[in-house]
């Protein structure tokens, strides 16, 4: 959770759409992730990765979304009262992100429930699409992120 | 893939269980991880984290989700005929990841296709469970992973 959060369970709203920026990337993050976490050959090695289904490198898809996680960091959960994710569901890797792609996340609030349970909170699920520099769907997944309320207790509806 | 694969499509069977290891979670590992991919304060800031719901730094999602596909490479996918993943579903984060736990992944088969329309690959569906040294579930979430067949067009059952 931000220090002085700006941003809290009771900003979001069904159908609220969100965007949150863009990232380009860089063919070196790629092999550095992936030597450390996912060492397939068509994320680590040039001419294998030639050679496969995917025609030269692509991003772990574990990298690709720990990139959207910085970019829904700096867009929103920096200024929020973010308190963490119990998970998330349908993550489809669509189009693999390839080195100098651009990347582009935007969400879509499906509910925001107040706990039954705890008055000083929030779930909000959020369905995410990626869309690379062409505009091709890259990448979608929805996800529960729990906010602190600005005013605990009051109004809950969930 | 690897360049001379041992493990394919036909490998895989209904209910087959498999043990990936373990890996011991590192305190600066989780802050440099965090510090690029996933700055929020419990998970970058020893203070903050220890006023936090969680009273303590825990890993990012994202990075127990990188190092469980670490445990993978490592113990399947790298000797394997793997060409990728077209994602997954119901990843929960049921226990954070704390500096100095072991996180010990294994799967279980739910099924093994063959593909109707590319007799050179088949899809393998894995249910995936993390145990922390505790024995404490931390971590569960399911995915498909596409495996080269060892002989392509034959026994297509899918």
């Amino acid at each position: 959770m931000a220090a002085e959060p700006e941003i809290f369970f009771e900003d979001f709203f069904d159908g609220q759409e969100i965007s949150f920026g863009s990232v380009t990337v860089d063919r070196g993050e790629i092999l550095d992730f992936a030597r450390r976490y996912d060492p397939q050959s068509f994320h680590v090695d040039e001419e294998a990765a030639a050679r496969s289904i995917y025609g030269g490198i692509i991003a772990s898809g574990w990298h690709t979304g720990a990139m959207m996680m910085r970019l829904l960091c700096d867009g929103l959960f920096l200024r929020a009262a973010s308190m963490g994710s119990p998970g998330l569901d349908q993550l489809r890797w669509i189009r693999p992100a390839r080195p100098g792609d651009t990347l582009t996340l935007t969400g879509r609030v499906l509910s925001a429930k107040a706990s039954r349970t705890k008055p000083d909170r929030g779930s909000v699920d959020i369905s995410y699409k990626v869309h690379n520099q062409h505009g091709d769907l890259a990448m979608t997944f929805q996800a529960v992120t729990i906010f602190g309320r600005r005013f605990p207790g009051e109004k809950s509806d969930g």
